[in-house]
């Protein structure tokens, strides 16, 4: 039974969505750059219609089981940006009859007689990791990367190019140490672009909100740009009316005594993402919102504590008498990727 | 379209879960408490049917959307263990038109004329805080108290009781500690209990795994204990043995320079719940496992990080050779409710 009044629910304004996928679009273009964005953030067939509808038609996925959600919205040219997992074989190649089905291989091991039994559509990118070290074959490991793709092309596949993930641009201090890190990275791939004369596919949300343009890179794949959030805003590379979403959620008490409100939004709506504030942790901030447009920050509130469906927000003395029992509320999640993910029953387009 | 290889899954052992149920009901019964369990922590048809095999059929859920699941699952008696939502005025009263509905007034300030709005059937709660300081209303405000019990009786509605969570016992130091906790808890409600004749309703998971017996409490809610998890193992209120979930991930990468393994289980599966260990956050431990029963704690393996989907597991040089590329691991959630939530749609009851 649906609930008439679906509170919290996530507010998406498709409009920003749309200003911040067209401003990706523009600076691809100027460099002849592939757009291949990442729909983990969003997993959802409303978005992927605004891609669509702009022409991006190439995608990253997180799973497997995204890539057959994706596919079935109509996606033919799909990455599954995570190393592969063989015990998915038959999903692979099952997938990989439907669509160009393009896999990462992220260590050297990978075995022969697996890579051996992959439908010879399939595309597969070597993982290389510059500095982030989560995974991929550390970018000075030349020989593993010259087994790998030895690999690949025995086995009769395409080799698609290196794929690479500066996630070590999240915990930058500021715009100029992101750009940095981007740089940097790059040129530790730039010799292997060059040496194997293949692709670089690398792309993580903060770098490609900064740059210009993405010379000297063949395909880009940022995924929380479509929303972005506070800790986008707070690196510095969106800016307030960029962010896309945000949890609507009431008012359900107000203890004056400890000037705190609590709302009926937790763990299970914003994740426990948190950004360090001084000595606190901040896992939501909350919105002025005109039109569902955010257009600022309530200086004298923040999200302090999440339990599984409670918030508490502790506020500042205006901003506590200024709100009644039952208001709803604009929170601006700390990670919108995760927000989305527990949201995605949730969600109201407008 | 349904993968063939769900991966990653919750894997849930039904035995324990009938066990750690069974352990509950019998200290009930002692003390002839009402046994109302918190079925937040589970949120699934199939565990709910254990319970009702086993009589249960009061319960306690965190949100009007989780009423109308059980609701249609055959259960006729359901509290909503939150503060109440009156922009959800309609739905609470169409679901108060099928079900014996309870209901929890946090503040003081819930208006009268939405209290008389609501459905006569409707039995409700006043949430007092002995602690916790999250909602309920500060157990020294009697006339507070009394100003909303008036309310309440004024509008013909029938009074169930004092609630309240003491979710303070969460972050105490030692079982001794949790119990304490709970006894000083229970000592600031009693007053109010006698002084209106009425009932107590309590229960966290760490304190009611403690007690014997539920002597002066009413009624019992906790929700946690059907899985437990390492928070509540570390918290010294379970066995091993009694963990009755946990996340099934492959190892999709090694990397022997940094004795890491890299498992497709990320924030989106585990949550990123923590516990600190010495200087590190941990978001899970690999459990040995004999036919999904939980038999010890690799000693020397933990998930360090997470992001989205991939997860990192920093392992001792031992562990490390032992695991191979592909290996499906079983990994302790470290707050099982959350994950729960988060894998809801990948579970595999055994």
């Amino acid at each position: 039974m649906v609930l008439q009044s679906k509170l919290p629910y996530l507010q998406v304004n498709k409009q920003v969505v749309r200003n911040n996928i067209e401003r990706m679009l523009q600076k691809v273009r100027r460099s002849d750059t592939v757009f291949r964005p990442h729909f983990k953030t969003h997993q959802s067939r409303e978005i992927a219609t605004l891609f669509q509808d702009l022409g991006v038609d190439r995608i990253t996925v997180s799973s497997l089981e995204m890539a057959f959600f994706f596919a079935s919205a109509g996606f033919k040219d799909i990455t599954v940006g995570i190393p592969v997992n063989f015990n998915q074989l038959a999903d692979i190649n099952r997938l990989a009859a439907q669509v160009q089905l393009n896999l990462v291989f992220s260590d050297v091991d990978t075995p022969a007689a697996k890579i051996e039994a992959l439908r010879k559509n399939i595309r597969v990118y070597i993982e290389v990791d510059t500095g982030y070290k989560r995974s991929g074959i550390a970018v000075d490991k030349a020989d593993e990367i010259e087994t790998l793709h030895r690999k690949i092309t025995s086995a009769g596949l395409e080799f698609a190019g290196f794929f690479s993930h500066f996630g070590n641009t999240y915990s930058a201090g500021s715009p100029q140490e992101i750009l940095e890190i981007y740089r940097t990275s790059l040129q530790k791939l730039s010799a292997l672009k060059d040496s194997y004369h293949t692709a670089l596919s690398v792309g993580d949300t903060p770098s490609a909100s900064l740059l210009d343009n993405f010379e000297g890179v063949d395909e880009i794949r940022p995924g929380n740009f479509v929303y972005y959030d506070l800790m986008q805003y707070r690196l510095g590379v969106c800016e307030l009316q960029d962010i896309a979403a945000y949890v609507v959620a009431s008012v359900i008490a107000k203890y004056p005594d400890r000037k705190e409100l609590i709302v009926h939004a937790g763990a299970v709506h914003l994740s426990k993402e948190y950004l360090q504030e001084d000595d606190r942790k901040i896992f939501g901030k909350i919105a002025r919102v005109e039109n569902s447009l955010v257009t600022a920050i309530e200086p004298g509130a923040s999200v302090i504590s999440l339990s599984q469906e409670h918030g508490i927000i502790a506020c500042s003395d205006e901003f506590f008498d200024k709100i009644r029992l039952y208001d709803n509320l604009a929170i601006l999640p700390v990670h919108s990727c995760l927000t989305a993910n527990l949201m995605k029953a949730s969600t109201s387009f407008g």
